[in-house]
């Protein structure tokens, strides 16, 4: 017996191919947003939030929704918090996150310090100079990281760094861990808030994982990265952009206290057209795209789930109303 | 008692910035094309080939010149082979180059598969476009990679990669390696020259390391680059341009033999102004820098070998003016 899925996304034609190469034996419909009609008959749903929600309470068949990504920021005001769905809602969640960051990471750093942005340009202009590297560019190998966040994500990220030769020191929330245990032993030092300046006057990049809470906010600002001041400190922020304000942001760079910036995030997302951070130089600028839910990763995460849902067991990383994530 | 050292390179503010603060009690004296006096005077020198070799019979003090790089082409043409320099010249050699390689490589995978290169562009517009990526981009965890000659840089190359999910194969001239000894631990499977066409239709990156010899001159011309072709395959050149024509290369791009080229190296040094591929779309072309040696290298090569030449011992990678390497 085939099951028909109804598939509601941005991106679903990425999306259905890989949802049909996981699962041949499962009939995958797309919905457009010019005729809803395959929702009205759907048990199950693979979908964004945004396109979703608004249908939500007007579904009878409907059993079960797989998300396409793990921020329920667009599903909560359509949610009856009182009368919440009787269905469940299940997340894409992150699991992946750490392998696609220390990509990015990684390749940022090699780009920057390599100056191959301006191998770019010069490929534009026909230009074949062997001089565009620095004649004593720094291999990562070379490099004194801090990553600001080392819970699972961030400690991906240290142990591919240290794996490439970098001297690797973490911050976390945690007052101690203990460097001798395996899963450490990617760390030089740890250190907690209260060493942050300390750490960052002994460090080449600043990467920023930490996550948005009351204790993170502005932990970079106040003339934090004044520690950094003169000594080619690159900042990479693939957290979130509350860990200091833009303006702040721009008077590091403006006044050296870090020689550049690869940034992910921002205090306000999108960033705003008006924003100075657009045309600083020294600055790398990307859309909050260096970890992200692939068609991939949605199909393995569906994947997963479908053969839970067949059995009637529990669904993995299923929405709580209650608790509201 | 403190030596004085003569620098005589294109490069000689970093070079003497490294070697000063790895050597401070030496003297390093700056020599310049418009005043070559501190040559006459120097028993030592750290310097390019091109600019020392013309005068290496014109410094009878000379005890001893450590090269810039490795490759010795602008030398030989300044040595009489019947009578060469009595004293040492010594290269700076490229035990470097698999860490600087493998940067290169990992960087350029991952600014490839996700298209950082157009949001380079994007940030130029002011445009923040989350759907920059592919939305199911390949990460390097994802990716099959063929090494094509894994001796000492390939290797190092093929170990990062495994350590980032890749799943990695092997050409090289050996018949036969042990898979299972513990340096071939990266490598899914080997192959010889006779097993490339298979080889080829089973990955998605060609990464190529081969030196240039007659064995690999057009080892993958002959249209054997089909075997790649429509599997969304990327090519990245980082040995010698031998390995197939510019114009078999163009061939590839444009029938799809192959969906992209990354290249460090091509058939003619410098690329021609004149040539296709400067223009050609799904093309990232660098100049020859993929791994070099910096001078943080020449300098850590010169203090090992003056400790050597204090204590009367034999240089390391020094020239043999017989056998011409």
């Amino acid at each position: 017996m085939s099951r028909t899925v109804a598939v509601f996304s941005k991106h679903s034609t990425s999306l259905l191919n890989k949802l049909r190469e996981l699962l041949p034996s499962l009939v995958f419909v797309e919905v457009l947003p010019s005729d809803l009609s395959p929702l009205k008959e759907a048990e199950i749903i693979v979908g964004d939030y945004n396109l979703i929600a608004p249908h939500l309470y007007q579904l009878p068949k409907l059993k079960w929704v797989q998300g396409t990504w793990a921020g329920l920021d667009s599903l909560w005001p359509h949610i009856d918090r009182q009368a919440p769905p009787k269905f469940p809602i299940t997340r894409t969640s992150g699991e992946n996150f750490g392998t696609l960051m220390r990509e990015y990471v990684i390749a940022n750093m090699v780009f920057w310090e390599r100056n191959y942005f301006k191998a770019i340009e010069n490929q534009k202009a026909k230009l074949y100079d062997r001089d565009v590297s620095p004649n004593d560019y720094r291999s990562i190998a070379d490099l004194k990281v801090a990553i600001l966040g080392v819970g699972s994500i961030g400690s991906i990220i240290g142990r591919s760094l240290k794996g490439l030769g970098a001297t690797v020191y973490g911050m976390g929330r945690r007052a101690t861990i203990p460097l001798e245990a395996p899963e450490n032993a990617y760390l030089e030092k740890y250190y907690t808030k209260t060493g942050l300046g300390h750490l960052l006057s002994s460090v080449d990049y600043i990467v920023n994982v930490l996550p948005k809470t009351p204790e993170t906010t502005n932990i970079l600002g106040n003339g934090m990265l004044k520690h950094c001041k003169n000594k080619n400190v690159v900042f990479i922020n693939i957290g979130r952009g509350n860990v200091l304000t833009e303006l702040e942001l721009v008077q590091a760079l403006n006044e050296k206290w870090i020689s550049g910036a690869i940034l992910d995030v921002f205090e306000k997302e999108p960033l705003p057209q008006e924003s100075q951070l657009w045309t600083l130089p020294n600055i790398f600028i990307t859309p909050h795209i260096s970890g992200n839910s692939r068609a991939q990763d949605i199909a393995e995460k569906f994947r997963i789930n479908l053969a839970r849902f067949e059995k009637n067991e529990p669904l993995v990383n299923q929405v709580d109303f209650d608790k509201g994530y």
